[in-house]
């Protein structure tokens, strides 16, 4: 059996996608929402008031709870938990990017299953269910409004952990994606976001067994629409087109498109090394798997060269598979982003790899990858390459 | 605002799919299945047998109602009504290709709905609910098995009218697509389901105003993968890739995905010219459409001969307009489908031609088209050029 495809969520795309959003919660039955969010840019844009605005119109009860951070924390998770559940929140809505939506699923598990929500993270429990969440997406990066998955870092360990779940209860019931919300993204986190799109599709065309030609030339669309757009958004941040299509490409990265007919689902050994990163140094997402892919890629080469071509030629047009790696991250650098660890302005000495590697495989508990299988000492070795060390 | 997504139907993709026909209709919670197919093959190649076993085996009840015809009639939905109504049915199962799936559906319609089932289709009511329906695909083609909409023929007038219904409550629950059950589909049957898949990319691809550009690049994505394959699976019926790469693509053909971030959802005037064939002559949709789209295209091409630039260059790297046309032309003859009306085994002369067009406006009480709106007049004219008279 191959994998297949199940992405339920509603998606309303467009200029003015939002001004649908309490005609939208009113079709699920809303009457007290909590409004999820990060940090001041929602409220600086006029966002947030907009869309307060009409929901009161609508008679739509809400409470708000902000302060959403890049790597999402348990600890604000925790929060909004005990306000779904102590105010009578019935839907909770996420105004923002990946993190706040990531955080919205998590507070949605929580709340819906009780006892400890950290327990959905680490494995403990199955996901069972969720309060119903929808979203306003306001960032082209994570794919969180149609995929299955929610990542969190807790803060309340120390070492501190991130850990993702992933579950159709995470499909989200609804996204209003409107491009012009992400004219304000930054150029860092636009080309950030970029690289994260790019390295969905990455990692799942990249397995062991079987591939459906469709979806590798699906892949290969995907990748060279975001290759031909980002430059676009960095130059004219309030460029229609170029933001419409990242913000598509995201969603349609993530939300299992890109592994259909395929005999699994791909080989995230490249968010598993880049996590590690970004829980303990907070790097953005996105930034950190440029920096680690070319490595990852050198070192995983001559497990499958074939399918480096495949991808050179969809992409690229180019047959060499060493010159196909080298041109994904000629690209990563014409968009400014690293493609080494010290690019994240991060040292990384030979004891801080082996120290990632083996915070990677949960101390030598585990292995991590599909297209080839990765072990600790595999792991330490691409985090040596990926700091000039080897 | 743009054309959003909602592809709500779960999709089991691979060899092998339909043998969790049993589990996935408990997981619904089904207790009494309409089990709904066409002619003799289902029974023939040991399909529907494997399918009632599954289901005794799990205790679901079921009963049989087969009989259905390409351009599924009207009485046999009444038929299904009855049956559903009075036989405390609710779940109906369609087992076959896109007109067991459009009957099932408007099974499910009338079922729910009470009242004359044929209001939904001649637009008197709109649909508000319906019995769920899920599906085991047979047939490459028509994209029933995740698209909105159901097409029936009512054989009860004289002249007969064939009308279609859009409605979300048209997304089946499941699908359960094997490649493999498509190999013993008959040559004629696959080139026409080809053809019928590339319409519906063509269909949307062509209308007037804003197109997202990644939107327009899946397309030609969709149709070279379906110009690749279909050559193949006709000299290999049993070949996996091809049949599997086809049977995707019919699906992600007609599911929406073709005109996300468009303003509009297409021109669909090529569905209408072919339909008041299909009704009166009962000719293959698919054989229908390819009679007819290259005196469509040739006739429209001068409103934007931009967008059939772009086309070409898309699937063909082909940048003249004109040997664009003739190139999906060619390709349609090398798979046996006919490039005018004669082709399909019909003689018009121009009053058949005429005739047509005013079947096809409701008698000159509608206009069709998006790309160019066309009235009776254009319509005779692009009969009159596919019937080799103009």
């Amino acid at each position: 059996m191959s994998i297949g495809f199940y992405a339920p969520t509603n998606v309303t795309f467009g200029a003015g996608a939002e001004d649908k959003v309490a005609e939208v919660l009113k079709g699920y039955g809303a009457e007290k929402v909590l409004v999820h969010f990060g940090g001041g840019s929602v409220k600086r844009s006029g966002l947030l008031d907009k869309v307060e605005k009409s929901l009161t119109s609508a008679g739509i009860g809400f409470i708000e709870l902000g302060g959403v951070v890049p790597n999402p924390r348990v600890s604000l998770v925790r929060k909004g938990i005990e306000l779904v559940n102590n105010e009578g929140i019935d839907f909770i809505l996420a105004v923002g990017g990946g993190s706040v939506l990531d955080s919205a699923k998590a507070i949605g598990y929580g709340a819906y299953g009780g006892g400890d929500v950290w327990d959905f993270y680490c494995g403990k429990r199955k996901v069972e269910g969720t309060v119903p969440v929808g979203c306003i997406l306001t960032l082209s990066a994570t794919g969180s409004e149609m995929s299955d998955s929610s990542v969190i870092t807790n803060d309340e360990t120390d070492p501190v952990y991130k850990r993702g779940v992933s579950t159709d209860f995470g499909r989200v019931k609804f996204s209003l994606l409107d491009p012009e919300l992400t004219y304000t993204v930054s150029k860092y986190q636009t080309a950030s976001g970029s690289v994260d799109i790019m390295m969905h599709t990455l990692e799942r065309y990249f397995h062991q067994g079987y591939a459906l030609d469709f979806t590798d030339e699906l892949s290969f669309t995907l990748l060279r629409e975001v290759i031909k757009n980002t430059p676009i958004a960095l130059e004219h941040p309030d460029d229609y087109d170029a933001r419409a299509n990242l913000m598509w490409c995201g969603s349609l990265s993530h939300n299992g498109l890109m592994a259909v007919g395929n005999s699994n689902k791909g080989d995230w050994a490249c968010h598993q090394i880049e996590h590690e990163l970004s829980a303990e140094y907070d790097v953005a997402h996105g930034a950190g798997l440029a920096a680690v892919w070319g490595s990852w890629a050198r070192y995983v080469l001559d497990t499958d060269p074939d399918r480096f071509v495949k991808l050179g030629k969809g992409v690229f047009g180019e047959s060499d598979p060493v010159k196909t790696i080298e041109k994904f991250e000629e690209f990563f650098r014409s968009i400014d982003m690293p493609t080494d660890i010290k690019g994240l302005g991060l040292e990384f000495d030979e004891a801080a790899c082996r120290k990632a590697a083996l915070g990677v495989t949960f101390q030598d508990a585990r292995t991590i990858g599909n297209f080839k299988v990765l072990k600790t000492e595999d792991i330490f070795n691409i985090y040596m390459m990926a700091s000039g060390l080897k």
